[in-house]
């Protein structure tokens, strides 16, 4: 399977690939999957404690009324192989709505074919679609890998960010 | 006017403070009180020139049918002196949706009063109230006095992370 470079379209509400490659968005039933592609992101970023997702979780928030997330799924041969899923966001300097990509996820044995690349790509039709200025995310310093496709597609990348985080006994004490 | 150190309530939908402040929701015809309040956290952060807000996107986004953002309001004696604007989020992680604090903002006469914690408090309770296990948002390492109050109210908060966007021209590139 060569790496791929480009030469994707979006036809159809499916995203399709050459060599085997498919990307589509999620549909009912894509919960099993999901969940085993963010668990892989979250053990690859030292986050397993903190995993408590389930397939179920998942398709609830997909396909409920008014959702707020939507996930791009990346089948190679029709074995889930990567996701991107992302949520509707809100830039305050723009006063426009924009899309935050929580998770871009690829599979080890799945990686160095392009794969990543072509789920940001549909992320950004999405957004060309829907007339949305802009899409972000966050990226751990370390990762190189990460660093280098966000560089080659055009990201702007801007250090010297902290991520705050409230919840548990901390959120119970402030809300009281 | 006294430094503000927990007393606050939140009562049918007003969170009122001693002192003269004032913590309640957002309501049509704050756009420009926000603006106003967004512009000032623009300009402290360095990013004027990226900062396109008008009170009538804000009031669009605010109270269109299925709104992704929310925002509090503070008045002292009725002058608008600070706002958090926050907007639906989901973590993957979790699999359920959480609250992220887009802008915390308190202008620069108004500070030093705990009007800060004030509207992270407000913020808290509607988390609370809607069963919402975490609130999150980003700073700029830069930020020593952000840093002290997150650290007060038992925020976690990692370093290391870069802030990466596309959009413009990039962003086109990567849809066609």
């Amino acid at each position: 399977m060569e790496r791929f470079d480009g030469a994707a379209d979006f036809r159809g509400g499916q995203f399709v690939l050459i060599d085997g490659v498919t990307i589509r968005p999620a549909r009912p039933g894509d919960g099993s999957a999901l969940q085993e592609l963010v668990k892989s992101l979250a053990i690859s970023h030292g986050y397993e404690k903190e995993f408590f997702g389930t397939p179920e979780l998942y398709e609830t928030a997909l396909f409920c009324p008014n959702p707020v997330i939507g996930a791009f799924l990346a089948e190679v041969s029709g074995t889930p192989a990567g996701c991107a899923i992302w949520h509707r966001s809100f830039s305050t300097f723009r006063g426009k709505e924009i899309i935050y990509l929580e998770d871009l996820s690829v599979l080890p044995d799945f990686r160095r074919r392009g794969i990543a690349k072509a789920l940001l790509k549909a992320v950004a039709q999405l957004a060309a679609a829907r007339d949305i200025p802009e899409v972000f995310w966050l990226m751990m310093d370390w990762n190189d890998g990460a660093r280098a496709l966000y560089e080659s597609v055009g990201a702007e990348i801007e250090g010297g960010n902290s991520f705050c985080r409230l919840s548990g006994d901390a959120l119970a004490r402030l809300a009281q």
